[in-house]
This record gives structure tokens, C-alpha cells and sequence, in this order.
């Protein structure tokens, strides 16, 4: 089915005047951020801001502030226009794609962006955080930090990420100006830290989290997805066949973290997959548990070949 | 002349609904961000601010996030009554004051106040900073750095100041939704701070430095003046009256900026103050520079008994 055709806008300014032009007609906005290579796990979150308000944004930003400067920033995938035609093809469709350039260029000698370029000497923060936007003289410095949230799971091996996401996400909440923003529950812990972000700087925004979308098979959608040999996605359906064997174990009053977790990297590790991390929290401070006695989320990352994917479970006990 | 009475708005969802109310009226917001206990300084700021924008919010709020659990806050002076009275005599006086009990509280046992009380243990980010609002749990955790402004002159000798007065800022933004804020110069590094935060996070906002007001013998106005000896404060002209020598010096030719630091040092000093720091710097960098070439400004805080004093003089050649 095709739908309407969304109106593209790569400029802030636009972006903003579209914005207040829509409220100043009472008209409700909901914003969806993503970074492009849109699967069936986005498309849910668009359904899910349809629900909430009349409009409904997109944005598309590969968000170099996120990356570190060994990452894959610049082989991460895009399709505009595969985006564009799934986006046609959502119940409803969506109003506007944000799909700026540069969200880091404020028109110095330095634009904002120094991975993949190879240019730019670049500064390290006071902890030794370094992203691909980190730069002398007169670019980007300033980072919004959630600072206990951002430090365990992703955090740790991924210094730079969290820290990244607060602040662009910052920056299209003053573009964009939505009423709701829906990110997806399996970036567990960016769900979380947005929603406290959004808490603690007072953004009159209502953040939603939307559920996992999976495959038949089980794996939660990913743009990485596609970097999977067909072996390694075999050997990743590991992770979530493990996570329900954990959950339904809980339930059943299998409740020491300690037997849960092991349960869990040992079946990941057997099928052939690398964790970086296996740990049960508590849903909202993300602080470890040894025991489940209240709601919890499990979340894991692994490697398989050269692929992190990441995957999580909330235990509702 | 008695103006008409502001109205006072003590809580941040009634804040938004009057300024979504005025903005759906077509009324552009100013708003002039204070601690209280106002005096000439901030009366023009509210002055410059009528130049821009229909109406005007000042916001009256002693923000513990920008106070280390050594310093001033549960004696920072306060006299709402007197504040309101001022602002009623200011010419077109003012629409609304914004006086929140804490800004912090969100609803958690922990409330977001650690100062003065002496409840609570305090966790320290990564780099050992601490404020003020610092907790476990579901406290307040978000932080906004501009990270390399904030680090040198006051960011030195008060490593939570910046960041707590940047994170205040951000959250009365979001609160108040102003399309154009005032800043005083004579906070200079607090003013380029916010400037360089509204462009990095995309805030919709103007931000206007408005120039230092001194009583008649030189000093610049502070709250803090309140709290000097007649004595202190006969030394504490000296800081005014060595950078306009300075400031004079430069125009005549001499612009290696140690010798101009080490005659401010040295008569400051000599007045009976103990300087904190005397550095001449670019204007919007804020890095320090060894000959004035362009455009610099000239910084200077030092202690005069108890009391710390910053001042500042912009030497345009």
C-alpha cells in the first residue's frame, strides 16, 4: 500500500519553522530518531507515534558523535530511498524526514565531523572520552551526560556512546520540538537514558519505549543484522534462545543472577558468539542485582565474527 | 513608579502552560535567569531584554547544582519581597517571576538538595566533580558540559560551576521556552558558555551578553558586594581601576599581555587582595593569548577577605 509521500527537510531552520507552523495549528508531533537502514523494528516505532500524536517525524541521522574513532561510523549502512518507500508503505505514513548533513557544522573552519576524513587532531574530554566531533578551536564541546546510566553495559565498552546520543538526541528535541518521542526497548539502556535525560533537563516530551521487534526466528531486527554470515545469525539466535530459557526459569523461581547469567554466556559462548556483557537490572537505575525479587531486564551483548549485536529481556517478577 | 505586579509562577508545569499560552497569542518570551537579591545589574538586564521580546519572565532560583558542598549556598542572600518591589520600578516592569522551590525534585525519596541539610551521601562523577544535588538512586544524574570553556579562569577554582550553571540553564529553557535570553557580562565566562551551549544543542533561543553596571565608584554590581567591609571595599576598586590602566596601556601600544597581567596582579595585591586569576583571553574561545592582537577580554577574580569577586574588561583592538 502505498501512502503519502513525506515532505524531505535537511535544514534545522526548516525543520524548526515546520514545526511551529504545525503547532500553531494544534497539531501534535511525534518524533521517531533513527539512523537510517530502517527495518520492521523502526517501522513499529512509527506505528507506536501514531497512537500518540497527529504528525509524525523521522529523523535519519548517521550521528558521528556517537562513534568512536575505531568504530564502523563509516561503514555504517544507509538507503534514503529504500527508507523512504518502507516509510510510504506504514499505515498512516509519517509527515516529515529530518535528514540533515552535518549536525555539528556551525559554519567554523572545522566542520564537526573528523572520522573517516582523517583530518583533525582531536581533543580528548577530561575522562579521555573521544568521539569522531571532538575538535579544537571553535567546534562542537558541549555533551549532555547521564552520568550513572551511561556507565555500566554499553557503557563500558563503548566510552563514547551514550554520551553521543544524549546530546544529538538534545539537539533534535530543539529542532524537531515534539510533544512524544518513541525509541525501541531493545536499545534498552538508551531508552532509559533519554527518559531520565528528558527528566532531568525538564524537555516537555514524553518519551515512550516500544517493544522488541524480532525476526521469526527470534533475533531482535538490527541494521547490523545484515553484516550476519548466515552462520553467525544461526549462531546469534543463541542470545534470545538463552534469554527465554533464563526468563522462564525466573519464573518458574530460578531467581540467583549469578546461575542465570552464567546459564546464559555459556550458551552464547558454546554457539560460537564473544559476550562483552551478560547482566540482570533493575529496570530503571540499570543497577545490578544478585537476586530477582522485583522487575529486572536482562541484557546482553556479543560478538559474533566481527558483529555486536545486542538483545535484552524484561523479567517481570 | 510602581509598575504593574508581575505574576509569580512557583511551578514548572504552570511556567509552560503561560508561556504555550503567549506564544499561542503570537508573544515572543524574554527571560533573565537570577539568583535574586537584585540589584542594578540585573534591572539591566531586564531593561536590554524589553528590546527584544513582548514580554519578559525573570526567573529568581539559588541553583544548588552550581555550588560545591564547600561554598556559599545556604548563605547566599535572598529578599524576595525586595526583589519584586525592584522589579516592579523597572519602566514596563516585568510579566512574570519564576521562583521554583527545586528544580531538582522529582518526586523520589532522595529530593535533590544535599547542601544545608547534611542528609545523603554523595557520589562523584567520573573526573571527582561534586555539587550540591549529587545522589544515588533516582536522583538527578544529567549534566550539560561545554567542555572546554568551562575549563579554565572560574571553572579552575570551582570545577562544579559551569556544569551546574549550564544544566540550570537548559532546564529553565525547557521550562520557560524563551526566544531570547539575558546574560550579564560581567559574568563573562558564564555568558560565552551558554552562547557556545545554545549553538552546539540547537536551542531555539538568542542569547544576549548585556554590559556590566557598576555603582559610581567603579565596582561592578554583585550580590556578593553585600557582604564586603567599607575597608574591603575601598580595596576591592582596585580591581576595576588597574584593568582600565590596563585597558588604557593596550591602546597606547602595550600588548604583551604578561606584563599587562603582572601590573593588575600587583596592584591587586597590593590593595590587599588575593587574586585568584588575571588572564587575557580571546573573546569567544576564551583561550589565553600572549600579545593582545584582536579582540580579547581581560578577566580577573580575586578575594577580598571573605569574599570572591570577579570582574572583566572587553579590549577592543
Amino acid at each position: 500500500m502505498a501512502n503519502k509521500e513525506p515532505e524531505i527537510i535537511t535544514n534545522k531552520d526548516q525543520m524548526r519553522k515546520w514545526s511551529r507552523a504545525m503547532r500553531s495549528k494544534g497539531k501534535t508531533i511525534g518524533l521517531v530518531p533513527t539512523m537510517g537502514y530502517l527495518h520492521e523494528g523502526h517501522l513499529s516505532l512509527i506505528k507506536e507515534a501514531h497512537k500518540h500524536t497527529n504528525l509524525v517525524v523521522v529523523s535519519i541521522y548517521v550521528n558521528p558523535g556517537q562513534f568512536s574513532p575505531t568504530e564502523d561510523l563509516s561503514t555504517y549502512p544507509s538507503d534514503l530511498l529504500g527508507d523512504i518507500s518502507k516509510l510510504m508503505a506504514v499505515p498512516g505514513g509519517v509527515d516529515v524526514v529530518f535528514n540533515p548533513q552535518n549536525l555539528y557544522d556551525y559554519g567554523n573552519d572545522t566542520n564537526g565531523e573528523n572520522c573517516g576524513g582523517g583530518n583533525g587532531e582531536r581533543e580528548k574530554s577530561g575522562d579521555g572520552v573521544v568521539s569522531c566531533v571532538e575538535e579544537r578551536g571553535l567546534g562542537h564541546e558541549t555533551w549532555v551526560r547521564v552520568e550513572r546510566l551511561e556507565k555500566n553495559m554499553c557503557g563500558k565498552s563503548r566510552p563514547v556512546f551514550f554520551r553521543g546520543v544524549a546530546t544529538v538526541v538534545s539537539k533534535l528535541f530543539n529542532i524537531v520540538d515534539p510533544d512524544v518521542a518513541v525509541f525501541g526497548k531493545k536499545d534498552y539502556q538508551q531508552w532509559r537514558i533519554i527518559q531520565r535525560m528528558v527528566r532531568d533537563l525538564d524537555f516537555p516530551i514524553e518519551v515512550i519505549g516500544s517493544e522488541i521487534v524480532r525476526d521469526n526466528d527470534g533475533l531482535a531486527m538490527s541494521s547490523r543484522n545484515v553484516y550476519l554470515s548466515p552462520e553467525e545469525r544461526e549462531k546469534a539466535l543463541s542470545i534470545n534462545k538463552s534469554l527465554l530459557s533464563a526468563k522462564s526459569a525466573a519464573e518458574k523461581g530460578l531467581v540467583d543472577c549469578r546461575v542465570l547469567r552464567d546459564t546464559v554466556i555459556q550458551s552464547t559462548t558454546e554457539a560460537g558468539g564473544r559476550i562483552d556483557y551478560a547482566e540482570i537490572v533493575e529496570q530503571e537505575s540499570l543497577e545490578a542485582v544478585n537476586e530477582i525479587r522485583n522487575p529486572v531486564v536482562f541484557c546482553v551483548a556479543a560478538w559474533f565474527g566481527k558483529v555486536r549485536l545486542i538483545d535484552n529481556m524484561e523479567i517481570n517478577i
